[in-house]
């Protein structure tokens, strides 16, 4: 579902949160905040994946210059069990909050709603802020840390990551001009080791239809960035997409592939998570664009909708993407 | 915040599904379908919970007679880790969908964002469906039904109930005319088996500020229902209302009492989940608003955001409450 905003909302600020290894990464200099022992002053690993989202939103509301004056809306998501990270990341702010689950797709999909609410009118601005920590995660859906499970080259490392964003209704600079809602699609696939070829074909699908409903093509943008697909998710887009008359060629690129240095950091296929993509929006792409080397890209958050429950019952993994369309004019589509 | 909607969409159809003792209850005989055996003909409990997100769906759309042309959008949730009844349940549909999670106070949650894309002109219609079930909750949140646990007298039921909504920007009869999203509240209750009095002030804070930034008083409503506050929370809420000035009186009623017959059904202190409040309005308010019975209510979703591990860890559960206003006639709030 094409969604073309008649009065694009201007993403006033942004802020990005990482751990060690996000740090040590190839974005690391673009972090507004990290922790090298991922701890974050708090004593357990779900306590710290709030306080990554607590410090995202809090330096992005500094950067907006709202600290007295706070955003008029809230959504949030993680991957955690009844999204608890958000809940009590979000909880001293006491803002009107609006809880997601789209998996690793929730950084797309609250900038999405964020976007429609300043657009509407009904808020002023809105806040969107997404969480994962490798720490909580591994606990919660494979194994506790201590156990030291093996990983197969497939498999994806979930990113400490947190991003926040303030979007609104007045303001200069990089406008969310237009989305795509995505379909949930079953390829069939149930290696929860195998997440990023779960999660392309909702990818593809995705970007077909945004391709078709706005009669563009992938050289029309400066880049196009999946969120979370790793090296095997990212080739079988590439060719799935190049194969149906999309060639996206260089330009076509995968946040998990960006936010590591894969020859030098041990990360398997690359990273995943719901913090993933957004840190990767908020330390590299939207900076980006404001020194003019990005001006008109495609952000896909793609989510893998499966729990430990779902795999352990031999389900298939769905996978689901949602598209924002992010230029530095209000051009709707177009390059300048 | 509060939000005012310039075209009130309306309710075009809904359909409510339920299991055994929620078909034995009061309002059994306003559900559209219900197994009573609870399992819907599936092999897990999970996919049970699923199959009566489709069906209600299904119902839904039959009813609003978009067979062959689905609704344009989708909002889902659900209780279960990371949110798999809404995955697996909408998957068939193959309609944009975006993944929610407001604890049980999603039904209202689903249903403002659902108001909010028809009034933006974005969807033409939205569906909106929630869903809970007794037996894939336990295991998940307390124990598998094996196990025989007891439950102290607060303890709720969670309701083995789904119930789905088709919103309209044309049409006649139930309008949601104005929204309110709520804030979330941490009173500091960390007892699993008492979350009535975890989500209470949320829906105190909640309905306040709605009378406050409406100036309106709770006797202009025909109506006010709580999702799942049972006899703990509503006995709060009508406390702490009437202690600030807003006695609703014996027109303030919560859906966790409304499911069950508490005298002859041994559900301790009422029902609760994602379904409860939405069988509920599905299957005696909206049915009470068409036969002119009710005109003008408030229905307020309540979410306990909490996860089993965040209360092993000793946190608090901070509860949550989004309202919903719905008219018979585009009245925006006041009694014809």
């Amino acid at each position: 579902m094409l969604i073309r905003f008649k009065n694009p909302p201007v993403i006033r600020a942004y802020a990005s949160v990482g751990g060690k290894e996000e740090y040590e990464g190839p974005l690391g200099a673009g972090l507004d905040f990290h922790d090298s022992e991922n701890r974050f002053s708090a004593d357990t690993w779900e306590k710290a994946e709030s306080e990554m989202q607590r410090t995202a939103l809090s330096l992005a509301i500094a950067k907006a210059g709202m600290e007295s004056k706070k955003p008029d809306l809230l959504f949030a998501g993680d991957l955690i069990n009844q999204c608890t990270s958000s809940t009590f990341g979000v909880l001293d702010f006491e803002i009107p909050f609006l809880g997601l689950f789209g998996a690793c797709s929730t950084a797309a999909e609250s900038l999405l709603l964020a976007a429609l609410f300043v657009e509407s009118g009904h808020a002023k601005n809105a806040a969107a802020v997404t969480s994962s920590h490798f720490c909580s995660a591994e606990r919660q859906f494979r194994f506790p840390l201590e156990y030291g499970g093996q990983r197969p080259p497939t498999a994806q490392r979930t990113a400490t990551a947190s991003g926040a964003f303030i979007l609104s209704g007045e303001g200069q600079g990089m406008f969310v001009t237009d989305a795509m809602v995505g379909i949930a699609r079953d390829a069939g696939i149930s290696d929860a080791n195998n997440m990023g070829a779960a999660m392309a074909p909702a990818a593809v699908d995705t970007l077909t239809r945004y391709f078709r409903e706005t009669e563009t093509n992938p050289s029309e943008y400066d880049g196009i960035f999946t969120g979370d697909l790793g090296f095997e998710g990212h080739r079988i887009v590439k060719k799935f997409l190049t194969e149906l008359g999309y060639d996206p060629g260089e330009r076509y690129q995968d946040c998990g592939l960006l936010i590591y240095n894969r020859g030098m950091q041990d990360m398997h296929a690359g990273g995943s998570g719901c913090g993933c993509s957004a840190m990767v929006l908020a330390a590299k792409l939207l900076p980006e664009m404001e020194k003019g080397e990005l001006t008109n890209i495609l952000f896909i958050g793609t989510g893998a909708l499966m729990s430990p429950a779902s795999v352990q019952q031999g389900e298939s993994i769905p996978g689901i993407a949602h598209l924002v369309h992010i230029c530095w004019e209000k051009k709707g589509g177009k390059r300048s």
